[in-house]
């Protein structure tokens, strides 16, 4: 089983969900994926179910991000085609459904009953440990999913806040209009700070920058507070590895994700441009005023 | 068998407590409850084994927070009755009892015999490693406790720091003399920013407060440096899920532990609040004002 | 298997590489030391294995902390004697050569070809996922390096940044010329603030410093800026547990490293000492004014 939520690892949730999976299916093997989606952040965390479908075998993925726990939202398991794994678990607000298409499409889903999977634990805010976590363990063990919940129209699942960010899959027709180049929304900033976009490599390509080749890039953060921050413009060459770039030299890398990821090696690319997260433009443009070839910090 | 620390997770310690019980008997199952209890915090850790323990089965519980490592406070293992965790490991310093207590009371206590149960490892400030782990193995794997201890008088148990923190068992008592309503005070605030109280939902109920109904929530901080901080009243809305919230509007929530929770809905209650942490006392009380039926963002 | 990295908790990395040794592997256990190490310090990622090193059993470490990844450094998998792990898998950048050099030295070394152990995945910089544990699967289950690598000549091995920081091991010989004394290097600084020097208790008892001594402690912290920062000396008691230092008492600590650590009790030494990370040299020094009985927070 796979579990990701955004219970954080302060507290002793994921350790009480473990314990619950634990108790029903003791030689069920539990990998986390994070514990640390940013609080209440469906988008985010339906980005890194994607990001990390490619390497997940067969079995249960139970996901837990999940604001309108205790309302009407509902809990469902969607069963996706045979080859990696067969269930998803999880609140119904668009979490799962990312991840679900790109393994292939819903096949069937379940409402969960929280009457079927639940006890008699208190309160009704704590869905992972009294309802995904049982109906988790009953799927993993093969258990027929008529018993935990009823049969829905995968139509009627919801999709993720504002219609889902642009993810990871299929996002690189963002060619601007106006200006020659190629434009993309940030998807991910990870820990080292590295800013993902949603663009493929070949989009790169087919702008004329190739491997080592240098370009313009231009970030337009969203307006906050007053609105006054400015879209601020960088050089930044094409490269393959952090290790081809010289200190304080944007790199635009070849991601481990089959993106294109906005870096410097061994700082936070993010930091230093003042990114706060995903969702900002970004326009990568040819560099009219040449490919330097050493381009150092530039201060454009 | 359970495992909870203030080890944190920056360091190695974690692993190496991990590699030892693996050594010791590799066919174990360990789950981590939390190792980010906040240091040398042995309430906190104590509140979080209560938490944590309907949900724990059969087997062992290592918890390790302890200040006194190294000095002559004992090292125990205390036997509780069958149906959760049979055996608790750590410190003799309080943080065991609350979990004992709440699981049946304990049955056998053994003070663990550092001479048995370590090895020659150095320094005398790491027990977790070299007295609990290998005490805990043994006992998961059935041993004899006299082997690594020897019995002594529940009763000479000690007790948590000042007697220990009104816990979550049994502290709905709390109504106050001078004003009518429910007095009591923060338990936890947890990585979402809830605050929980030290209060069932049934106190609630018993001073006429129903689901839906609004009360004054009066929170007087701890008084810190120059003493100025001046208790603050908020309006709050008793409800079971934060989506029955609106934007600003706090609420009581019946919690997940079968107590009250004072929360925001996708915010933290207890940064809008400026509360620190658990021990401070709150005042529900009714709201003489009527009940707004849309209260929002009350400025009280 | 051992898994240490500098891939922080936030995001999905370890728990992608675990579904990939997971998939390769389904029965092996993977025991986390950390995945905190600083990003890119190579030389905090080897202490801390070299730490680890004593309680780890047999099979596979697994350790990535990999700043020239995608460059032409090469992957390696070291085969050490026997009596811990056996092998140990990561970048070859100095990593790994310390906790080898603790083991008992490289009997064989290989290098790791991307092609035979790798997939069709995407991009260069991510090994841990696509080389690293396909390899580290490989020798857990007991498979021939030669199918996974070719072995090259451990002299060509590289060592660490600056050849290597006085590691834990070996480091005690660092008495000054000037001053009597013993003169160590900060090894680390961990969670609660202890500061792990590189010299053993016997450097201090060289020195006549007996338990319960005083000494005086100075600590000269790197240049910063505008090199400004002055050195600072306090009193310090040798003691055998944290337990024994008075509230604000500096104490030399005989830690469960087999070195000496400069402590507060239930404080963190670095923070008022304002000593930022390892690297920093320390001077322990008779106190010539006498060792106070009860020595309390010095002002000197």
């Amino acid at each position: 089983m796979y579990f990701l939520s955004d219970y954080g690892t302060a507290d002793e949730f994921v350790g009480v969900v473990r314990a619950v999976l634990h108790g029903l299916a003791p030689t069920l093997s539990v990998i986390d994926l994070s514990h640390q989606v940013p609080a209440f952040d469906i988008a985010a965390g339906a980005a890194m179910l994607v990001r990390s479908g490619p390497y997940l075998g067969a079995g249960v993925v139970l996901a837990v991000v999940d604001p309108g726990v205790g309302t009407d939202r509902r809990g469902v398991a969607l069963e996706v085609p045979a080859g990696g794994p067969r269930w998803l678990v999880g609140p119904d607000n668009g979490l799962l459904l990312p991840l679900a298409a790109s393994l292939g499409g819903v096949r069937a889903a379940y409402a969960l009953d929280p009457v079927r999977t639940g006890t008699d634990r208190p309160g009704g805010t704590f869905d992972g440990r009294d309802v995904f976590a049982p109906a988790a363990a009953h799927l993993a063990a093969g258990g027929d999913p008529r018993v935990i919940g009823q049969p829905i129209v995968a139509a009627t699942l919801r999709s993720g806040p504002d219609g889902g960010r642009p993810g990871p899959e299929g996002s690189t027709r963002g060619s601007g209009g106006d200006l020659p180049g190629v434009r993309a929304e940030v998807t991910w900033i990870d820990g080292f700070g590295n800013v993902q976009l949603a663009a493929r490599p070949d989009a790169l390509s087919a702008i004329g920058l190739t491997m080592g080749g240098t370009s313009r890039v231009t970030v337009a953060p969203r307006e906050v507070g007053a609105g006054d921050r400015e879209a601020r413009t960088v050089l930044a060459t094409r490269v393959t590895a952090f290790g081809q770039l010289a200190p304080g030299q944007f790199g635009l890398l070849d991601d481990a994700n089959g993106l294109v990821s906005l870096v410097l090696d061994r700082a936070s690319a993010a930091r230093v441009l003042g990114l706060p997260g995903p969702g900002i433009a970004v326009h990568i443009g040819p560099d009219d005023r040449g490919a330097p070839r050493d381009a150092g910090p530039p201060d454009v």
